[in-house]
């Protein structure tokens, strides 16, 4: 369960085993139907509805298709194919076998899907129903939270609950706490009691306490929750008659050493602790390449689209790296290709904002490059000769930690190149914000609108070294001389620090400005959560998590910290 | 260091053994000078101005009595009595030796006493000004980062530092981080650079980056800083020729069984886990009691005065049960008075809000009460028959986890009492806010203006159990009938759940809506701090906190989470 086997994020509608997904125009219904016997690894089984990572995986692959295969979805109703139950939440048994760095991992991906979630409903005119047609517990619950509209069925047994504290002495590890006070507003007082009873709560007190948005008796169910979901799919805004673009499998190939796409690849160095990621850019112009000229050419090229194409690499590779290769502390990032050409592709994609395919792939874009900066990896940028940071892929080197710009050329390599440059374009000013709200420029520079002003003038300039370190657009940016020199000690010490306290320093200082439900669960509630989970009282041998049904009681500390 | 001996946080300037105050007119001079030998407990000397609990308990006994006793005070000049070094920060084999708890509370503490020194800055017209004349580093540089302005000598030598990671293995456990970036406002990767950098920086680059506001020569060094804290200290709203009262000893007396001062009790039920917390109004209108008739009476009162007497008491007890009683995990908080007594006394303070002694009064009870809000304790409040949950009372209520209301009397004990009321004054409405900006009225009705209306609406009506739970001004109203069931039921549970996940969960219930300085501090960066304590990599025998000064490096687990 360490990664071994390597967990594949990749699948596709015909290897599922957990969900059935059904079309009525505008309409879709997603089906919790959990596999018993489909755990991702041995140990368990997914009774109840209960899920593990790879149940969360078809839910992610399934979401993501929706908006891209399916833009004539309106509305997913999403609910469970088992009698009175709807979703159990997170399998426990695996829960209390898995390793810290597993459970972590997993927390953060389902969080990271039920963002994606909230974010279809609210940009995407994709609206997520949450029909508990049984009693959703736990992570059950949590995944209706991230559902714009909640019904519960009234049958006197169907209710939802947050049972994690007083059952197992962690807490809901999908955003439960921030989302059921800070999104539904249900008092902090109800809150903490719902909080604290295992058996939750039901019907219309359900209701009154805004936990669910309604109750709904069983003879009239489907009629309502039909009712809903056409209510909700007439505020969609999506096209009539649009046809979706297919996600063709992505060419990966992973050996030891590289794991390579089209456009991205990772060069894998165990014995200095880093990935090294390169991302390609659009063929240059000076070649031929360019964007579509219209419309219909970005729906033909479809996942091949080159930006598209970028997304879905990139986010593979997050995943594929944050899960299966835990001790590549830093990831080195580069690019290559021409800068005019991302503009070029970035420009495209915004004059086509009505389109609700350019649309998805500027959000998909900016929700790969969320995923990145919640990465607990050390990110450090180099942009040298021949490289790309401009407009999007320079979200890239504003999204790490640090970035180092060469100065000039390396002499001995090819002196006569090219500097780098970078390049502020449009969507470094709003497309792309980061979970905090702001763009990544807005974080860089905040509290410092001047910084920010200048920066801006200067959108559509390729920046040389000099200009972008005036502008704070970079970290340094030494010479030939120093170069080498100044990237190997900042990589060798990364690698010496304490990967624990690299975690909490990149936590806190990439979010710094306001706070968002997003920030707040991936920046307090999971920290919470971490140490909640580290801790004997739930993951030691008398601890909540491995005493939960065995019919011994947890032996707890007392002290409270 | 478990907390035997009993850590006493009362203390007074003839006792303290590492700062020295002076006084120049309005400036006064707060010099450290900590007495290596000199620690709380033993085991570790003080070398370098490092800290332990017992330094910083002296360092918020100062910040108190000057806004009390030195109401002329409009500059507080905080530097360094040792050559070359202003503060190493927290002791590193303190922590190293301490139980995980202690490190904790240690780190709150110090927090709150930081956040108080902002408070005095920002709303008493007593401005901080941190005068590094030598070496700040870790919590020494923290404690800079506390006041408004930051002055570092430039001497080729003196740098400003957060050397945590680097060399511990830990984050910066005193707001470091969040300051850096949020309050400073020093570019994320700049930010980044200089928390992995031991020695810190200095001179010129430390103000380019923000990190310090200016560096002064040595030969000016004495002149510059008068000048700033003469500049600091006429933009002062404070009064010229006020006389301070006396924040005389606590009257306080300590059993294994009961603590109890004037106002304020506390009985340690050890069995069940629980402080029984009485707080005890004026004395009642009816027995003659009333607030002064005149302001030049509360200044005769001075610490006699009930609010300011109340919030010393509270403030004490929260200390002491917070870092003597761990294992009281369950905080159950009772009034007893008159209600119109606390709403006079209320009224009184707001009326002379234009008075120093009426201002420092009522921040001191705001600090009081964001003190219990951070508190890892559950919060119960009992609202029965003979309580004054009034004003500023009411805000122990709405402060709590949860509240229950006696709906009627206790029939076999008093069948002729009068029901409990609870009242919604003008102290409800502003001028206590939480760490979060909002009040505790506002906090619970996050995003239900209406029910915040309401509530409002109904300010100076005395309200039975009926109105106050139809107005959600409190959790349950249960009936003589159902009380003592519900209420042990309650207090049992609490017991019963997981000490840790309880912390977690009421870190996240009781903060809802938007976060600040104080909220990212608490909430996330406290967070993240405490899983970083808890882990081999910083705690365990080869972690960095245990070989740090071994000359032997720490022996990480390279797993990144």
């Amino acid at each position: 369960m360490t990664g071994e086997p390597r967990v594949d994020f990749r699948t596709h509608p015909r290897q599922y085993r957990h969900w059935r997904l059904a079309f009525d125009g505008p309409v879709a219904t997603l089906t919790m139907d959990v596999d018993e016997q489909g755990g991702l690894v041995p140990g368990y089984e997914l009774k109840l509805n209960s899920y593990d990572l790879g149940v969360d995986i078809e839910l992610y692959d399934v979401v993501q298709r929706l908006r891209f295969e399916h833009p004539e979805v309106r509305t997913v109703v999403v609910t469970s194919g088992k009698e009175k139950i709807f979703c159990a939440g997170a399998n426990i048994r695996m829960l209390a076998a898995s390793p810290h760095p597993w459970k972590v991992n997993f927390c953060k991906f389902t969080n990271e899907t039920r963002n994606g979630i909230e974010d279809a409903s609210a940009n995407s005119g994709q609206t997520y129903l949450a029909a508990l047609n049984g009693t959703a517990s736990g992570g059950g619950y949590e995944l209706a939270l991230a559902c714009e509209h909640i019904m519960l069925i009234d049958d006197r047994s169907s209710a939802v609950s947050l049972p994690e504290l007083p059952l197992l002495g962690v807490l809901p590890g999908t955003g439960g706490l921030t989302r059921v006070v800070d999104k539904r507003h249900v008092r902090r007082d109800r809150a903490d009691y719902f909080s604290t009873k295992s058996e939750g709560l039901s019907g219309k007190k359900a209701v009154a306490w805004r936990l669910v948005d309604e109750a709904v008796p069983r003879a009239q169910w489907d009629e309502v929750v039909r009712q809903r979901a056409e209510e909700l799919a007439g505020r969609s805004g999506r096209p009539a008659g649009a046809t979706g673009i297919e996600l063709t499998p992505l060419a990966k190939t992973a050996t030891g050493e590289e794991i390579s796409y089209e456009y991205v690849t990772a060069r894998l160095d165990r014995s200095r602790g880093v990935a090294e990621i390169t991302v390609t850019g659009p063929t240059p112009l000076a070649e031929g390449g360019a964007p579509p000229a219209s419309l219909e050419g970005l729906h033909e090229q479809g996942a091949g689209f080159w930006t598209l194409a970028v997304a879905r690499e990139l986010d593979d590779l997050i995943l594929d790296l944050r899960t299966n290769e835990l001790e590549l502390g830093t990831w080195v990032l580069r690019t290559q290709g021409d800068p005019a050409a991302v503009l070029a592709y970035d420009q495209f994609l915004l004059d086509n904002h009505d389109d609700w395919l350019a649309n998805e792939i500027v959000l998909y874009l900016k929700r790969t490059l969320k995923r990145l900066d919640v990465t607990s990896r050390s990110l450090l940028a180099l942009i040298e000769p021949g490289s790309c940071f401009a407009g999007s892929l320079l979200e890239l080197a504003l999204a790490a930690d640090r970035s180092y710009m060469l100065s000039g050329v390396f002499e001995e390599i090819d002196p006569d190149a090219t500097p780098a440059t970078v390049t502020v374009g449009p969507a470094n000013l709003g497309p792309l914000p980061m979970s905090n709200g702001l763009t990544r420029l807005q974080t860089r520079f905040l509290g410092d609108p001047d910084a920010l002003a200048a920066a801006d003038k200067r959108s559509g300039d390729a920046l040389g070294a000099g200009d972008a370190d005036g502008l704070g657009l970079i970290t340094f940016a030494p010479d030939d001389i120093d170069w080498d020199e100044e990237v190997r000690i900042a990589i060798e010490e990364r690698a010496s620090f304490s990967p624990d306290a690299l975690t909490g320093l990149e936590a806190n200082y990439r979010f710094p400005g306001p706070e968002t439900l997003e920030t707040k669960i991936f920046g307090r509630l999971t920290a919470w959560q971490n140490w909640i989970f580290y801790r004997p009282n739930a993951s030691g041998p008398g601890g909540a998590l491995r005493k939960y049904g065995t019919g011994q009681r947890a032996d707890f500390d007392r002290k409270r910290v």
